[in-house]
């Protein structure tokens, strides 16, 4: 029933309405369809395209325990309080939860106005293959086109899923603690090639002073590409709700630079070429990996193993036919 | 000229039994050229893969600052003290170098037995799409067929490259640091489902035990799959070599553990489908991006940007010419 439902979707002009005038049930309803990959989604996503754009997002990753969570939650705080409308997409690839999480779980929602004007969306993308980036990308331009100002990407980590978050963002935010001066080393080529900003949080512990000198040291001796701006380097302590003020004045800052230098249409161009990538490789696995060739690739595994043939030749041989 | 020489590498005996037989500039020649993804590197690796499947895979993984590498490199020695050949595949996905970094800059090569039977290389990912998985096991493939008995994939952070890791290793090692206790909570679900083995490194520092205890009450919790066996939570300090011969008996037990049951032909045939769907699946990406669709892609997306049409459809008109 709730498949035939979404089919008409597309046709019923009340529904898109009301998605675009911010209906959180509908909006979850239409992301879990999304998520759950139904045959016509490109029907619906193809429908509310038109509505996006609007949306400012915000990426913010960095090592497990820098305290992304609660910059993102102090940070939602602040924009409602300006009056903007907020999405947050928590993605976790670690996570074997999907879905259901919503508003309450994340940042205590006992405000009217945060209730009002805020989706917390959580994804958990453990073991779908390169499918982080797609599902992202559609749960963007659904928030996107209901309406909201600000869209925040948290991800958590090293890798992959930070470097989708990059591809997705206007302003990638790196989140670092004190303790991370450890493994600063081992991380700072990656982060650097991403960052737009950086916030050291629980600035109050011990290093974090040695911290912000080595991180402005590191960037002294980067290679700035298009983006020609100085990137900033805030202190703050997320969970007394200090320097979430002047992240927020960076962030809107570095879209403003943006806009002027002509740098946000090239991104968001940039992030369209990613978004069709996305979807023309998943379609071409979805294509290819129909019963015959999984059946094909089942019963030659052993021979793999038994070194009567390899994984090349079993390759060509799926490709051949 | 160097493409000359590979193209005919197949049909010359002699450099096929030099690799088996551990040559190290041709393995690194071979290697090299396998990364460059150049036309006929399939033809090198089926010829030599009939010599692979002798060398057990050790998977080692954990957050940045754990200490994996000091584990790598202790082990490395242990291995080769006890008569066994070594290969070393260190997976950095945040890394900007690639290809040389070969033996020297990581363990110290003073001892000749350890220049003679260990074979280190360091490869770069970031930037490949879903490139990770598919290198990592031609680069396996080589060095298995080289004669190798152990080879140890080391991989920083937790993500996707965790992941991959995980399935292509025999035996995955999750090494974590007394500092992990605060983010464990982000990352155990992920862990718990790869770890085959635990390490507690720089356990000599405040919180060993808490971890080591905590971990255990999670482990209880765990859904053991088929693999029913214990996890095993082991205390390590690296720098100081402690722990590392009781690291390997509980790698070689678990290797013991997966053949007695028949676990080990399972995981190498899922090893297989692995291999082969990465390798098809690139393949298919290859050659849907040929230049026209390059040039299609790149002509709509302005129209994209200002909402004219959008990613579904342009995805759709690809897929459809």
């Amino acid at each position: 029933m709730v498949q035939i439902k979404y089919l008409t979707l597309k046709l019923e002009r009340d529904n898109i309405e009301k998605i675009i005038n911010g209906d959180k049930r509908l909006i979850s309803r239409v992301i879990t369809y999304v998520e759950n990959n139904e045959d016509n989604k490109h029907d619906i996503l193809k429908t509310l395209y038109k509505y996006t754009g609007k949306a400012y997002k915000i990426g913010i990753t960095g090592p497990p325990g820098a305290g992304k969570s609660t910059i993102t939650d102090c940070l939602v705080k602040l924009l409602v309080k300006e009056g903007f409308k907020v999405g947050v997409i928590a993605v976790d690839p670690t996570s074997p939860y999907t879905g259901g999480a919503l508003l309450g779980d994340r940042v205590r929602m006992t405000d009217s106005s945060l209730l009002e004007n805020v989706f917390i969306r959580s994804m958990a993308t453990r073991g779908s293959l390169g499918g982080l980036c797609k599902s992202v990308n559609d749960v963007c331009n659904i928030l996107d086109a209901s309406g909201k100002d600000f869209i925040i990407l948290e991800t958590v980590g090293v890798g992959q899923s930070e470097l989708d978050i990059a591809k997705t963002a206007d302003t990638t935010v790196v989140v670092l603690v004190p303790e991370s001066g450890d493994s600063i080393q081992a991380m700072k080529a990656g982060l650097m090639e991403i960052a737009d900003l950086f916030v050291i949080n629980k600035s109050d512990r011990l290093g974090a002073d040695e911290i912000l000198t080595s991180l402005k040291n590191m960037l002294h001796l980067r290679n700035p590409g298009e983006d020609k701006r100085e990137i900033g380097v805030i202190k703050a302590i997320a969970s007394r709700n200090t320097g979430i003020e002047e992240l927020l004045a960076e962030i809107t800052g570095h879209g403003k630079y943006l806009k002027t230098t002509g740098l946000f249409e090239k991104k968001r161009c940039k992030q369209a070429e990613n978004e069709i990538k996305e979807i023309v490789n998943s379609g071409l696995q979805k294509n290819f990996w129909n019963e015959k060739n999984r059946n094909l690739l089942e019963i030659n595994l052993k021979k793999i193993v038994d070194k009567e043939t390899d994984p090349y030749t079993l390759s060509e041989e799926l490709f051949g036919q």
